[in-house]
């Protein structure tokens, strides 16, 4: 499956994620043009600077105007909004997309919105860094990395097997999962991370004065990751987790109580207890290795 | 300060840290000679077929004998039991040390044996990586890293000044704390996020079958991170626990605290609670790449 290239794409959002896709879809032939809208003047100006696309402008209607393909690349919040304003210049039979790391608010915010002769494919690539904005995008962000269709019922094939050829010519592999089953995954694998490394980074600041200092510069016994995690877009995550409550809620209170079976066998000196989860958790990243997803 | 080269150094325990010592030692021309011991034997066999060291064996007092230097460098827990096996052919005047990550522990286990005639300064090289055994040493292990130095009171400076101009000879950076200190900091920047790291592997391992490998294949969002910290050896890090008790469960219940208090962000939809915690964090990060730690 080759991907045809689209003859207008449009992204609404033009950050880590869509300036990415931006850079990737022009390194792959993917597109003849790619325009792009964002809410900010000086972020359009950013994007057009860094010649992220042929036109940035503020005005997502207006960019959507013609397109083959619409990707919304926002914050998950702002996603209703996006399909409310676009809506009436959507192009008969073209495809509409996102990026958002939650499936199930976002179709629930954006399928009202959109007329029923476009193609609405939700989307997830799993793939970030801890920098965001236009200044941040790369082209070889997705390579390599997984990109998650979540298609709804009766959705033509076609237009399905058309952006899952787009998302492999970006360079990504992808698999396609019910939403709800997606937000669970992700709720594990990606919400729940960032929470915990947002906590740590938290409560180690808190600690204040002196003993901050200290905090960093002895970083490198294992906190420095969380703080890669915990610098990661606040709209963004703030929005994820605001739109994937019971996901996430649930997980947490898993993560819980395995913390509290570890703290009380640390109380108690059961040492067995401890090396037997150390073990285990060490065989889990040479699977990951194997997977060559480490 | 500069270093001048050891006649003989001995380490006992040649895995990840002991091995780059060695090897970082030799780099720097620290040593006349350096020899090991380890206990197991083919530990011993693979440190001398990598020709970390002059000579690995499996007696410690042997490799002790006249050496000028001694560094423990076996997981925490068997700290004692060495300086009781080595205690009698130490020579007068040389300096034992350790590279334990947690302090009082150590010294409260190894400082009883020590005679009084040779000088005992606790050591703690704030580096690593996820792997272990002497096929993981590397001669830049500590490279930029921090090195924390615990003397003890009464402990003769020149001897710490000696060890303190030894470690920066390996590429370290030299800091000296109260023992006490040295645990409650290290509790927050390395310990607990070990712990945090083992138990949400722990955790999505435990969704198991089919869900599991979903979890594996989705691992950029965030997991994999962890994972990696998760993959440290099992036995160093029971020891850790076991041995920095207090700290440790005295910083995981702030943690515990500050994870509830986000966790009830999340349920009643406070997204500005989330928001500027997320930005906070943030600017940490920046603060530890502006120190170079990042």
């Amino acid at each position: 499956m080759s991907a045809a290239p689209f003859d207008k794409i449009a992204l609404v959002g033009i950050g880590l994620i869509g300036g990415s896709i931006a850079l990737a879809a022009r390194r792959a032939g993917l597109a003849k043009k790619i325009v792009a809208a964002t809410r900010r003047a000086e972020t359009a100006e950013a994007a057009n600077r860094l010649k992220l696309v042929d036109h940035c402008g503020t005005d997502p209607a207006q960019a959507c105007k013609e397109a083959d393909l619409v990707i919304v690349c926002t914050p998950v919040g702002a996603c209703g909004e996006v399909a409310k304003a676009i809506a009436p210049v959507l192009k008969k039979g073209c495809i509409v997309s996102d990026v958002g790391s939650v499936k199930q608010a976002v179709i629930k915010a954006m399928a009202p919105h959109l007329p029923a002769d476009i193609h609405f494919v939700p989307a997830h690539p799993v793939a970030g860094t801890e920098n965001s904005g236009p200044e941040a995008a790369f082209a070889e962000l997705f390579d390599g990395r997984w990109t998650i269709l979540t298609p709804l019922p009766g959705c033509d094939p076609k237009a399905v097997d058309r952006l899952e050829a787009f998302w492999k010519g970006l360079g990504s592999q992808v698999d396609r999962l019910d939403p709800a089953h997606h937000d669970r995954i992700l709720a594990i694998t990606s919400h729940l991370p960032h929470l915990i490394a947002y906590t740590i980074v938290g409560t180690a600041d808190d600690l204040g004065g002196h003993l901050n200092a200290e905090v960093l510069r002895f970083a490198a016994g294992g906190f420095r990751d969380f703080t890669r995690i915990a610098a990661s877009d606040p709209t963004m995550w703030r929005d994820v987790f605001l739109n994937n409550r019971d996901a996430v809620l649930e997980v947490l209170a898993r993560f819980q109580e395995d913390l509290f079976y570890l703290q009380r066998a640390i109380r108690w000196g059961e040492g067995d207890k401890l090396f037997d989860l150390f073990t285990r958790t060490r065989e889990i990243r040479r699977a990951l290795i194997h997977l060559n997803q480490a």
